[in-house]
């Protein structure tokens, strides 16, 4: 389901995004612009333009402003997902094959080069250097993360303080600064700006941390591909960290991750996902999750009463959803 | 040679830039440090931030400023050439291994990305949203040149025209918002910006010709890789347009580039080189590197007087040199 259908009360400046997001890549070259709608098309949650204007509402609001902030953070992400597309290898995301499957990892490269640029350029139509400087920090630091989730491939020795960083680099940091963002962009104080950050912070952990509980607790149908992936890929997430701590499921699953590990993502992840079920490796990630979305709605306490802190709330409860 | 060795007058200010080079990748995260500067210590001319400082002589020079342009201006240019190297499937660069040879694809990726990323976040450090918004105009018509190259690659149909237009987008560009962004960060006036973007634009096109020139006219020792190596990647450069257009050597040619098509990094490009040194491919890619060269002098015509006019001057005629 969409987020956006939620809340029918941003339908038709999400539509207005929307149509600006296709915009925004027409025209250049025609390759990069058809790999990018196809990327585009394949849809997603909308969820960083959602936050902008969420954000944008509580200063003065101005559409025409907000989409050189909600255009760019979307790009970004999906420039994100096309390179990450390639590391992982994937062949389809969201059901639709990928750029690197329908063309190939150099296309696929240079579109994500393309769509981080071009996001540069649209968000440069708002002089306000505070929100580039804010824009080009947050990017060097998820290519931190996404280099950081390379090098911890599976590495069981890892910490759940070395996921959470990851995680807060790779997704918490982009959700966080749309929210900031709509806010700077509309003039709100700096106090609102602030606590908008905490909350898209905490949201954007718990939303990652319940995709990755999602990969082992979902069915092939509703994940559209076999749950395990991330296990297959390396990616060792939380759940798998906790159940790794637990001394009776410890080395049976320590061999069966190196069972994996050698056989790629032709690998059988059934053996090594029952152990983690059967682990408290889900109910300690569970809990954790609740916690982050708990700290998310104590910072929209600080807000004033708006439909939009309303709306804001309901998407922290909907995150942490149990979709499984 | 070190562009840099001609004028000692700059020696102190580049040292000082290449230590804050060095210094832009250090401390965020081990192996992009490792990466990034691996990237940086394989050399290079530093022909952008030479560019920068010069431009910078035409205001009101501060080094501390002007490390916010020309930082950023060269770890755009080595995001480009890590790129690159990944799409050339590039094993050495400069005589020393490839961060796509020495790590792997992966990693160059992230490493560009991370590039990019970085050098948004220092150029943010200077407040003058026009600076930022040239940077990231340049940096979409970067990302579309790469994908023109990779679409033209074996195009023997391509005209002189598109060729050009791919250079301008692949290299000129940079060159020349690095003459600009000097000039501007320096408050020098418009018209001066101006002039200098003319001059960078036209040096630039001459020294993409020039460089295509010389994986022909060079010899293996010279360039350390084997002649023709463009040829074999599929780049179809100006002096091969140029010979394809002569009606006695156009077909045997083109039948001769089909065997490289087909053979790869592995073929033999010594006959298809002989065929192009003994067409006017040659003298007429030399022609138009002259013509770009005397633009670039012409640019400088309504600068004031200075040694850093001269400087300029020095360097379109070192660029437009014959080192084969």
């Amino acid at each position: 389901m969409k987020l956006m259908d939620i809340f029918g009360a941003l339908k038709r400046d999400m539509d207005f995004i929307e149509r600006q997001l296709y915009r925004s890549i027409e025209g250049d070259e025609e390759l990069l612009s058809e790999t990018s709608l196809h990327l585009l098309k394949a849809g997603g949650k909308r969820l960083r333009p959602v936050f902008v204007l969420l954000g944008g509402k509580f200063g003065t609001y101005d559409l025409e402003k907000l989409q050189h902030v909600a255009v760019p953070l979307e790009l970004i992400h999906s420039a994100t997902l096309v390179h990450d597309d390639v590391i992982d290898d994937a062949g389809t995301r969201r059901g639709k094959p990928t750029v690197k499957a329908k063309w190939d990892n150099k296309i696929a490269m240079y579109t994500g080069d393309f769509l981080y640029a071009k996001a540069l350029t649209l968000a440069t139509r708002l002089p306000i250097p505070e929100l580039h400087r804010i824009l080009a920090k947050a990017m060097v630091q998820m290519s931190i993360g996404e280099m950081e989730q390379i090098r911890d491939f599976f590495n069981t020795e890892q910490s759940v303080r070395q996921y959470l960083l990851r995680i807060r680099r790779k997704t918490a940091l982009l959700i966080a600064i749309s929210c900031q963002l709509g806010a700077l962009a509309s003039e709100a104080s700096s106090r609102i700006h602030t606590q908008l950050y905490r909350y898209g912070y905490n949201v954007g952990m718990a939303f990652q941390i319940r995709d990755d509980l999602l990969d082992l607790c979902g069915t092939e149908k509703s994940l559209g591909k076999p749950p395990g992936s991330d296990m297959r890929q390396g990616n060792i997430t939380l759940p798998v960290i906790y159940a790794l701590q637990d001394p009776e499921i410890r080395e049976p699953l320590l061999a069966e991750l190196e069972v994996i590990r050698s056989n790629g993502m032709e690998a059988d992840a059934g053996r090594a996902i029952g152990m983690i079920l059967s682990s408290p490796g889900i109910r300690r990630a569970e809990e954790l999750a609740d916690r982050f979305i708990g700290k998310a709605l104590d910072a929209l306490e600080g807000l004033p009463e708006s439909k939009s802190k309303t709306h804001l709330k309901e998407i922290a409860l909907f995150v942490n959803k149990r979709s499984y």
